[in-house]
């Protein structure tokens, strides 16, 4: 799997780091296997659904944990979802997280004929929901724009529903499908590929979450490896769809084994 | 349609009175139908997916509006999930409105084996769906109860979510499918029909709701029919599954109908 690869696409949160306690510690190796993936020469990008914070605020943790790491490496849902809506002059009524909400400062949000619906978490109130829903109902075709399709995550203080359980719901209300920006999402990886420059056949994906790092990027036609670290559960490796390229026990051994083939 | 009829099963809201305003206003003739049947000698059931309240206090606000109706003659989701949970020994974890609360008295809540949902209105919280969502994923077979299945409900100040977009997110977060209670559930057609000791053969669903009244009490055999009141819109008459036996204007029609061939 490690030959004629001239791009990376690595996802962060269980690849980079484990979240939980003052905002997550680094999987061990890590940060120096960023460091020489970027010595190698290899293109990089870092390919996140994080949706609770502008991809400054993001960038700026990483970084405090010792990630060499910089804004402009970062593909994340909300950017993606701003170049959707100009394209196609949609004007947006928010249920994000308050941290995410300057992302879309270049957006115009008045009269909105969409939803965009990210995690919002604390924001996911009765009286929030219930607004998002009028919004859609009231559309002569109700267009929900949804960061990402996640079941749930575990923070410190236990597991959370994440932002495709609430998408489910207005579906479900509405009768519609949401448009999902972020990782399966086959136009995600491949901005991501574009911002690289590199083909698919030519780069791999590396990530924890078998359905949406691995089977969303090889649908693309890129490889793709699932590290043992963050979400990673052993009965991923009997998944009944997705089998990765090649299973790695961290970030680390990856970048080992690229490197080594170069 | 008309013939051969020994019992009635009567949706509640949409029938008997519009809600809105200060608790709802009976809809007009409905108070002397109900009366009418009942003089006739028909056997009759109020059959309703309501669970923001008893029943005590949902016919406390029925006969207030002046209907002749009793708690022993209304069939609703909580009492049949009540008799669910005793016969499997299930212990709820309640995910239900405040005013539902004291249905559920008689029943064991001490460690949960299973989350009973309904319309929970204000009480659909963030840290409440995250906790009804921490009982079922800790459950080795998460057991899920859904009090009705509805997308959505009007208010006078608005539409609100209904307790089928909640029961849809949990259903998406666990990668289960929940048991739903109430309209169109078949066993509470069944048990509604028991309950007044007529075979479907010999009983008239009437309801505002062409998929949970209309559809649901045919899928038990009985015939029926929906109101052109309440939630009914026009275009429900070209429904691609459901086709009700008649349509008639409203209640005191259908009884109108009904009694001339008795």
């Amino acid at each position: 799997w490690a030959r004629a690869v001239r791009g990376l696409l690595l996802d962060v949160s269980g690849v980079l780091y484990d979240s939980g306690g003052d905002g997550g510690v680094p999987i061990a190796g890590s940060v120096e296997a960023v460091r020489r993936i970027k010595a190698s020469g290899l293109k990089l990008r870092f390919c996140t659904n994080e949706t609770q914070a502008t991809r400054e605020k993001f960038v700026k943790k990483l970084q405090g944990m010792g990630f060499d790491i910089s804004v402009a490496e970062v593909t994340a849902p909300a950017p993606a979802a701003c170049r959707i809506l100009k394209e196609r002059s949609l004007r947006p009524h928010l249920l994000v997280h308050n941290d995410l909400v300057p992302e879309f400062a270049e957006v115009d949000k008045a009269n909105p004929n969409c939803v965009v619906i990210g995690d919002a978490a604390e924001n996911f109130t009765y009286a929030n929901l219930n607004e998002a829903f009028r919004v859609l109902i009231g559309m002569e075709k109700p267009v929900l724009i949804s960061l990402g399709r996640g079941r749930y995550y575990k923070e410190t203080d236990g597991l959370k529903l994440d932002v495709g359980a609430y998408m489910k719901a207005l579906e479900y209300a509405c009768d519609i499908q949401a448009e999902v920006v972020g990782k399966p999402a086959k136009a995600f990886f491949e901005s991501a590929l574009a911002e690289m420059g590199v083909p698919p056949q030519e780069a791999i994906m590396i990530g924890d979450d078998i359905v949406n790092d691995v089977g969303g990027a090889q649908r693309c036609g890129m490889r793709a490896l699932q590290v043992r670290t963050g979400k990673y559960r052993p009965c991923d490796e009997n998944h009944p769809h997705v089998k990765p390229d090649a299973y790695v026990n961290n970030l680390a051994e990856a970048v080992d084994i690229l490197l080594q083939q170069l």
